[in-house]
């Protein structure tokens, strides 16, 4: 069976597969069936392999809701870890960020979302019992709230502080500022008024 | 298992078989790898299909070489196809994009590939002896050599005019010209002089 435009109906199939994933338009989409479709069966093998490993093992961690292969995340199992400074992100990508870093020494905890009203997504929507739940038991000394610096994560982060206010835990945002290597002149207004008021003295 | 980056095995294992994709960078990789993760099953499982699919079923036309689901492709199993007209292409997707103009009517030759010594691609590498073979048995009236527009594709339009020579079979190349709703300023110069040579009067 082929179609208008000369392409056996599976490689259509394949295309529009790929059109469905993010940031991918019909061009790109078409190299990419190309690609497999060319390359070697161990690629295509390998590829279907990782796509249904994937979607079997990878569940969230019991305790901080990161991605992990098994119940509960290496960074949660690592006995290295300080639990006594609990990150709280956003998402999965978030604590691959920090963990990128390679110098922060703590636990974390994803929420799997932002408030959001207008999109209807409120406190329940997110993982912040498990959380409460967390600070009552471990009692950890520091809760740095480092979701988004955009509407929703400043939301996320007003709601939170108000919830844990006297839980007896110290509550930290991350700094605002300008970006290091970035360049003055093109920072956003927001941004500076946020790096002016929090300036530094220099010692 | 989990990495330094925090992301489990699987996980990994997925974004690197995307970054194997053409044009498709790490940060792109890890966001196709996080759409399948976040995919209902659906979706991942219709992608595996598809590869699956692809893999098992697109073949090479029998008579013209392009891509297709069964032993001859839907374009030389048209009846409505004039036979009369080979047009002479280097890879299955040059088949399409003539196909999607819609206009025409002949039959296809892919010779899945181009000449190219430097790369050691000589004529024995191209699916050249059943063109001929073709031109033998069904006499087209014309034959379209439409290949690329670059070295590899002159050198080859070369070679196939040399091999013709006294078949008895009228031999044309795709027009050179500045391309429809392209700028003249930015037309390339051996484009430019391609097209006052081949410039032609108005009637």
């Amino acid at each position: 069976m082929g179609t208008k435009n000369g392409l056996p109906e599976s490689l259509l199939k394949l295309i529009e597969c790929f059109r469905r994933l993010p940031g991918i338009g019909p061009k790109s989409a078409q190299r990419l069936a190309f690609f497999v479709l060319k390359s070697h069966n161990e690629y295509a093998q390998s590829l279907i392999d990782a796509v249904n490993k994937v979607k079997q093992t990878v569940r969230f961690c019991k305790i901080c809701n990161n991605l992990s292969d098994e119940d509960i995340c290496y960074v949660c199992n690592d006995q290295s870890r300080d639990r006594s400074t609990i990150c709280v992100v956003e998402e999965p990508n978030d604590v691959m960020a920090i963990e990128r870093m390679g110098t922060f020494k703590g636990v974390y905890h994803v929420l799997l979302g932002a408030l959001s009203p207008l999109d209807g997504i409120g406190p329940q929507d997110l993982r912040i019992t498990g959380l409460l739940n967390r600070i009552r038991q471990d009692k950890p000394k520091e809760v740095i709230i480092a979701t988004d610096p955009d509407t929703e994560g400043e939301t996320t982060a007003l709601y939170l502080a108000r919830l844990f206010k006297g839980k007896g835990v110290k509550l930290t945002r991350l700094a605002y500022g300008v970006p290091v290597g970035g360049d003055l002149e093109y920072a956003d207004q927001a941004t500076l008024i946020k790096a002016i008021d929090g300036r530094r003295e220099l010692s």
